[in-house]
């Protein structure tokens, strides 16, 4: 290989792939395009977890599959482009049958996506906070979904986490158990295990019987109260904020809006913005400005010429 | 018209034309994907301003154009799915030569926006608030661009405004003047005079010796302490708020983002959130719960059978 | 309105719909991207068949939803702007439930589409030319869809056509003429019954049976042997060639690589292709010649100075 | 590894990079979408050359850079799926600066794209084909685009090819060398000259000239007539046929468009179409009926208990 040319970066997914099987608990922080991709990065996040619903909610749409998959890709692919960190992305119940869901499998993969997650529910979902009682998938057919995933993939790091949501639909412990055992017998890398209770008692709970037979995963939108400590003891491998820079975001732009609306000025929100110099240099203008005095008028240097097959 | 079809609604650019020629100022709020549009209008906002220098900081790009026509009007899609007030799309420059503008303006218009915006300045762009001098485009060329558009829009209430670029550049009020006489004499059907003061002088001068020959419109990003009243009094038409959302975003994830990672919890963060239900709300999710019980298993009624051709 | 503005053109859907409703029969030609659609135009068809089978094989991927509803957009899009005639889309089954379905009629609408045509079996879709005794989907799921996607559309002259899938999986004529005239009930502007059959028996059966209720659409792709007076004669109102586009083209493009790579030359193909220059004359290449002489550098002329809102 | 999980394939843009290095000639097939790059494949040939003036003229519009680099992509994208050979992709000037066109290359390295070729004129481009003496880029100019996009490619195989349109544009065998060299000097990995005479003596005296400083490319649609014996004597590396896919599918669909129209039936155009089966049989639907049996309901098998990370 030329010397010249930039060495291949270090695998994302190979990275979530250590942080799944890393013995302390990890935290990816939701995103719903490349700007929150970016910041969720800067902040320190070792991931970034591609949200179904917070994706939909910033294009304006419901989370009921209203998005294609092709709009989920395009959002997806600038989130790769604006950060260096894993990605794992939301994919609902795979858009489909099996078919649908290995074909997402390549496309995220060649996008440089790290993992996606998958839910035993119905095509078109329903988001996991609406109603009581959602049907669940038939427990063999997604676990062919997975094996499909599983075979699909182009690249061997890639993850693929199946998401039981037996809790949430009320069908209690041992089902949520028998499930997330056929997934994992069927190829899932690792169990995601949702809760919409307060008290966080059943996650704990299916984490003490599950016993570490493959990572798991969480998110405590509803139990964030109990505090990360006890499910680290508990063994949870990943925790998911998983909704919390949408809702943020929602209510900073409700709130200036409604100021600039009344006031007719911005003196009030000035202290809620940042400056216009700080998105330049977030997003490293400064490295555009070094890249047109290099590249807009080229006169060679020492190392580049000859350069051939 | 079959009583049972919905009515045509109201045209976006009607009511964005009767804005313009209005003797009151109007406010356009900056938004970049559909929720942020959705936010504005729902704040109170008349109109939107699909900025490009907000939309490629949401997708994580720079505002030089990296971001391709394809991409924003996907995102501008969304916008107009979102809202029902009028949107006046930045288009920069648009994107190339007088073919380049005029295929913009056709997509842009079957999508539903009312109005484009272009600069008089060279592709790729650089955002304006970057550095001093930038070059401008020809104006024999910008005016035949502007031709273009107007010669090539599908709805005759559809607005091209031709944003000068002159005081930007330190060319001058008299530039400054020729430039938007000739613009609207190539059939502008408004001159929107950019500036970076930050005392709204030049823009007041502008204003004056224009004198009403057709709608001026403004974005007071550094002028802003200068207050509306005297722009009002002036004969500005539109005031645009033209990056408020975005920076606003920026700052709200950021905080948030920084709040989770050194506490690895959620509490010192909630207030600074909607509530998953908010979103819910904001969203109308109750719409779909009303239709799923309309449409899942239809069994007719009094008023639609029989309908044909 | 300005008489420098060019005339709103009149509404291709008022055309289909008229189409339908006409004592004589009308073809339909299947296209599957912008030069096809343009070449079918040009040929005389009247309106235009976006086949999902087409459009699928055109873009390399199987005709069992693996394409997402953003991709079959995003061709119809360039199919919309290379012609002026109607164009009817091949929904399949509306890709999900009612709420996908109604959200589809909206940006096909936008678009510029005449007609959805929406078929009553499950997503994802299998092909009807593929194996025997496919499901179908519910009756009366599938009239909420209908119905759902007409009190959803935004012009009143868009269609639905609802697709009849009953004698292509052998339920039989009583069958197919029940559901017909539910989905009639439901709101159908059209019935599209579809058969497999070589003697077009049932198709024949079926319109003398349905005594023209609404008007009936059918594509003879196996039995096209019969000859299309005996439909014309039996009242069926459209006649969709669906796939003929798209195979021709597989055809001479397989001719012209076996050749090319056999004989390392062009000699031998030259008579199966078209001209460079005949291209660019199909495309309107002259125009955009005529156009830079007129736009690249705007002098001004008498009838536009001055125009405004 | 785990031997359960699929070998990464081998690298499309290492053969690429082989080809061109190899002494024997070797040839790329036109092809503008998924089905024509399966078919250019199927015929034996190494390569496809995803020709900007056939993508354009299958999505209906002109080759006049009216199609944005996200429409180039999106239709990239169905090629890669489609295929397992190399693909050079037309990237015209590079849709800009320097800037889009090293965003370009790492979009089109992340889809599997293994080069692109970019020309010395002005955006937006006017088809080589067109008139005479078009302006070119600025050496320094266009060589500083070449280096910028050999600094930000992705995989370190991937090439880029500096397209001389001296030639076409009557500047002269002199300064095609010069710039080529130039070109060469910044980085190219291949330069291709092109030429529209009709007797192939420009090229071939380019190619004595040149003498095999870097791989040649070229593309003999007018001087189609000399034989390719003659280019590869002179060294030629490597041989597009450019656009004839895409001219034999314009005549094949006119032709059959015609025919059914003045018909009004298949039985005349029957011998140019092929048979629906055939296209199941190409794109492979068989193993989809395969991935059905085996996935829709999934009961395990002694192979993949247990994976994990």
């Amino acid at each position: 290989m030329d010397s010249t040319r930039p060495a291949q970066p270090p695998s994302r997914s190979a990275r979530l792939r250590a942080m799944l099987a890393a013995p302390e608990i990890s935290f990816l922080m939701e995103a719903h395009n490349g700007l929150s991709a970016r910041i969720a990065q800067h902040a320190g996040f070792p991931g970034i977890w591609a949200s179904g619903f917070a994706i939909s909610t910033a294009l304006g749409v419901r989370d009921s599959n209203e998005l294609s998959t092709k709009e989920l890709l395009d959002t997806v692919a600038f989130m790769v482009d604006a950060t260096t960190v894993p990605i794992v992305v939301d994919g609902d119940t795979g858009y489909g049958n099996f078919n649908n869901a290995r074909r997402l499998v390549r496309q995220l993969g060649r996008l440089g996506v790290s993992a996606v997650c998958l839910e035993d529910k119905l095509f078109p979902k329903t988001n996991s906070f609406l109603g009581t009682g959602q049907p669940l998938a038939d427990e063999r057919e997604f676990c062919g979904k997975i094996r499909a995933c599983k075979d699909s993939q182009l690249d061997a790091e890639f993850c693929v986490v199946a998401r039981v949501e037996a809790l949430v639909s009320g069908r209690g412990l041992t089902e949520a158990l028998h499930r997330a055992e056929s997934y994992r017998r069927a190829g899932a890398d690792a169990v995601f295990i949702h809760s919409k209770q307060q008290d966080g008692r059943e996650v704990l709970d299916f984490a003490r019987e599950w016993a570490g037979r493959c990572p798991l995963v969480i998110t405590p939108t509803t139990y964030h109260g109990v505090g990360v400590d006890a499910f680290e003891r508990a063994g949870v491998a990943m925790l998911i904020w998983a909704n919390q820079n949408m809702r943020a975001a929602v209510l900073a732009m409700r709130q200036v809006c409604q100021s600039i609306a009344a006031n007719r000025g911005l003196t009030a929100v000035e202290p809620a913005l940042v400056s216009v110099q700080e998105v330049f240099d977030f997003l490293d203008y400064d490295e555009l400005d070094a890249a047109t005095l290099r590249y807009s008028s080229w006169h060679g240097d020492e190392t580049t010429a000859g350069a051939g097959p």
